[in-house]
């Protein structure tokens, strides 16, 4: 009689996003708990992805007896088909499974996703990374950071997919090996592993406080390397499809570098577009008046730029580190007190939870992911490799870096940085989005383990590490500030002022905020009507603004005591922790005169 | 040669996202810009409705050639069996296309999805809007509140129903009509218009800052009727798949009524229990030393109740409402003043981006959804059973509750009540999760005009209609605070003091807090054990916790002054905010003596 029987649809979100709730409150607990009887080992990402295993195997042995049987020659093609046309990338055997019998039998525990969990999280981790940093010291190191990040990983993909190709022709003599690996498989393999982790490092790195030079070149080392391995990745798929083999084709090398160029610009220009756009609407309108739409549109607009550029097939992590760096070099300056507490606070709040959750994912979907291929000689020589390679990056660029550096980079750092060469969440990324047909679940369950090796063994053991080898940590704020001083004193601020210093101070400064001379001064004659526009609306009469922008400008130094005090109270609190002025001094390779220790000099230079 | 083919898997969510961002964007500024040239007529949700629409048209009209066809026959079991299949609900001609493909050719732009949009936005929403309510006045207009909501929300769906089934008739009868609709499709889609929505009632509320007991019967009741729509949905389904047809059935009635008491028992419990977890663990450890964790795990475990509410079908909106009520009572006490503002902080950016993204996206589905059934009558129809189910609900009850309430209802706000019967995402959550097979269509698309309408007409209205009806508007705190202080010294405190303040007083808050008598002198002698487990750790000796917990226990009244003040400052802000205490009198129908506007007292009492 009733033939329109009406039905209810189960909310299949809310399951998952509740589990994983839960396992980010009891990582959350934990380490704090731990942390509070003075087991220093213990890290987030650690106990996150410990939590995150036994969620997976507690899921898996839940619905193991629901029919799952990996099929055997399940290709990455074919998984590409899948994830490419469902709602979101599904790396289970139930994506296989159901595509041959034409449908999806996915758990709700798979909704949650992979993509959205790094479209979601990502962005703030590095952006509160980069908006936190330490400026000066950044572009003091900029040089190294770049030949570490660009070369060291050319280095490090060559050395491990050599060393991989070395090991899979032993598994075939060995005869134990059905797959067939190619050189290319291993090179890609070799880009996969070269990726250094962000946010494990970041996570390590602000834990400890180490030195703030070794701090730099990790952090941006870990950072840049994504746009390298992306570009790398790509370029051995080009290579690939070029049918290119194994004879060097210039054409293919030519592609591949013309890409990289682009990845690497078309980045740092999404990241620069978003910060003037924040940038001028902060400037220009009345936003820093309602906190609330001040955050709301700040928040929206960073995150913009690691979402276009993921949207056009940059990389997103570059630009949204270069859109923090300039955030906090320029829009900082025109929010409001408030705005910029609330700012800091939501980034923090995103960078803790975004952690937590990435690392409990992955090693939820560790032992959730059935179809896993150990192979023991392949992980084995992945595990060499990894050490090799990363000993062929370091040890020698820094020996190059060296040679042009006045301020060295010691020995002890540079064991360090070989030992840090943690692995987490980018490449696991790559090894999700990039997979070569035959071997994509050998390459899959190797960089799986390769990352809880790293993590849980590097990780823990980096605190020792760093008192074996007598490096600083608990390095405090205050040590910045007097390094500051003492340089602002030393440094020479006359016509030797590098192009960047003038490009900043001249153009940019007065252009995107109220700081600095006016444009109409610094600018040519014919750009009148342009310097019009870009003037500050907003002479510089207000006492605040111009406490601000002197701070900023390396003047004032000496109120700079309470950096730690409390946001949101004081104008120069925010401007203490973001603002220190670019001194040109060495661009990256040390050139500048060693910077005597003991050197003091009154504060009010300029 | 080179069979190992390399792949690279696109990011299908990034461009979506930003989709989604830049949206919001918009929509911020545009509203932003309006508001200062005093259009007060716009609303965030209207607004963020119209770009979702503009998108919509956007997509529909670029991806228009890519052989969409609206399968005919489709029906919601159909599209449930794909869409519980796939990763999340799919509400789009995709969806059913792919599904007799065998595959599902969905684009990116709709993994942002449904789902994982109400689980995201949907609680700190309502969180937020517990949270920072006016308790006391709430806790006195409980019964109305309670009676709108539950005998209010059953007449309106009787009354819609009943009026759909006349008009489905007509349209039989004017024979313009293939679908059958059945007299439990009718009351399907009363139950689902009936729900007012929290989201928009909200937004326009603290826009226009009306009467505050206003506020309270139209915030109470469009967040309690969510419970009972919910239950409304469910019995029915229960009632036709008992297949009692249109002979009334006292064993399916029983079943749906003792439905009804789990799901809001049940909910309330889980909002509960989610509190005590919280408080107890801010009283009883040092998190409060360190800001961001706390806020993280207040907000997780916040969010929990409702994720978890959801999980096992309940009303997660129900539960999170009372664990934002019953945590403002208590946990607030325990948070660091850091803690405090961060948190409210943090809720208040959620539930900005949240409304802007519900709203944004249902505009959005609205033109992106090409299996659209406009059915002229049956539209008209709702369009006016909507106003007269309103009328029947709120004339006939009001009249009811002034009879025992001595704060009448006036006539102006019952007006205004009628008027304010917004439909928005509750409604719509309704309408995606529950549909009958044959008329899902035609529900769905009728509900998606009437939100639109709703939204644009009636809430555009509202505000010369407040103005009309002669209703205070820009009702500001000092009001309240007047209106504390006069209640303070007129309210009766001695031992006709109600059930519900001596558990609370007595019980709740030793328990949960450290403010209040020892439990071990309220407690009997045999709980002695119990008592002494939770009892404070700390004795009140700490002069800014005793001073809290008297500013809690309404003395101290004067130093209120200051409640718009800057936030994260003083300890008394957020006190002052969320902790006025409740002091007996109506529990909800207003038993409590007349309060004369005049009446003034002293403000120290108790």
């Amino acid at each position: 009689m009733m033939s329109g029987a009406v039905q209810q649809k189960q909310d299949t979100v809310a399951l998952p996003v509740f589990a994983a709730v839960t396992l980010a409150l009891i990582t959350i607990l934990s380490v704090w708990k731990l942390k509070q009887f003075k087991y220093k080992l213990v890290n987030e990402a650690g106990v996150a992805m410990f939590y995150g295993l036994l969620l997976g195997l507690t899921v898996r042995l839940i619905w193991t007896d629901k029919g799952e049987q990996c099929p055997g020659n399940t290709t990455a093609a074919n998984e590409q088909a899948n994830t490419s046309n469902i709602t979101m990338v599904n790396i289970t055997p139930h994506g296989h499974v159901g595509n041959e019998k034409g449908q999806f039998s996915s758990h709700p525990e798979e909704t949650f996703d992979l993509q959205v969990l790094f479209n979601l999280f990502l962005p703030p981790i590095i952006f509160h990374g980069a908006y936190t940093l330490n400026q000066k010291r950044f572009l003091a190191n900029l040089g190294s950071v770049l030949t570490y990040a660009f070369a060291g990983t050319i280095i490090s993909c060559m050395c491990i997919g050599a060393c991989m190709y070395g090991f899979t022709k032993l598994m075939v003599l060995l005869s134990e090996q059905k797959e067939e690996f190619f050189l290319t498989h291993c090179l890609l393999f070799g880009a996969i592993m070269s990726a250094t982790d962000p946010v494990s490092v970041l996570g390590l790195l602000s834990d400890l406080r180490v030195d703030l030079d070794l701090h730099m070149l990790l952090f941006g080392e870990s950072v840049l390397n994504d746009a390298v391995a992306i570009v790398l990745t790509h370029a051995i798929t080009t290579y690939t499809q070029m049918n290119a083999g194994l004879i060097f084709n210039p054409t293919a090398f030519l592609h591949a570098f013309v890409f990289f160029l682009i990845v690497l610009i078309g980045s740092f220009l999404l990241g620069l577009i978003f910060t003037v756009i924040t940038a001028l609407l902060t400037k220009f309108t009345r936003l820093h008046e309602n906190p609330l739409l001040e955050t709301s549109v700040f928040f929206l607009l960073s995150w913009s730029s690691y979402l276009s550029a993921e949207a056009c097939g940059l990389s997103g992590i570059v630009a949204v580190m270069f859109c923090g760096l300039s955030q906090a070099r320029y829009t900082v300056l025109n929010l409001s007190s408030e705005g910029r507490a609330r700012i800091k606070q939501l980034f923090e709040v995103f960078n803790f939870l975004g952690e937590i959750s990435i690392f409990g994912y992955m090693g939820y979907i560790l032992l959730k992911f059935t179809c896993h291929k150990f192979e023991p000689y392949f992980i084995s020589g992945a595990l060499l490799s990894v050490f090799i390679s990363r000993a062929f990056n370091i040890y020698p660029l820094s020996f190059l870096l060296n040679l042009g550096r006045t301020n060295k980079i010691p020995c002890k750092f540079q064991h360090f940085m070989m030992f840090a060469g943690l692995r987490g969440a980018v490449a696991f990324r790559l090894a999700v989005k990039v997979t070569a047909k035959e071997v994509s679940h050998t390459i899959f369950t190797t960089t799986l383990l390769m990352i809880v090796f790293t993590i849980w063994v590097l990780g823990t053991a980096a605190d020792p590490m760093l008192r074996r080898l007598d490096i600083r940590v608990g390095v405090d704020p205050d040590e910045n500030q007097e390094d500051r001083i003492f340089e602002i004193a030393t440094e020479r601020l006359d016509t030797t002022q590098g192009l960047w210093h003038s490009l900043d101070y001249k153009y940019l400064k007065p252009m995107l905020t109220h700081c600095g001379p006016p444009l109409t001064e610094s600018l040519p004659q014919c750009c009148g009507v342009f310097a019009r526009v870009f003037s500050s609306p907003r002479v510089q009469e207000d006492d605040e603004e111009e406490e601000l922008c002197e701070i900023e400008a390396g003047k004032n130094t000496l109120d700079l005591g309470e950096t730690e005090s409390q946001q949101g109270s004081s104008e120069s609190d925010s401007a203490s922790e973001h603002q220190e002025d670019l001194l040109d001094g060495d661009l990256g390779l040390g050139t500048a005169p060693a910077q005597p220790r003991e050197a003091s000099g009154s504060s009010t230079q300029l």
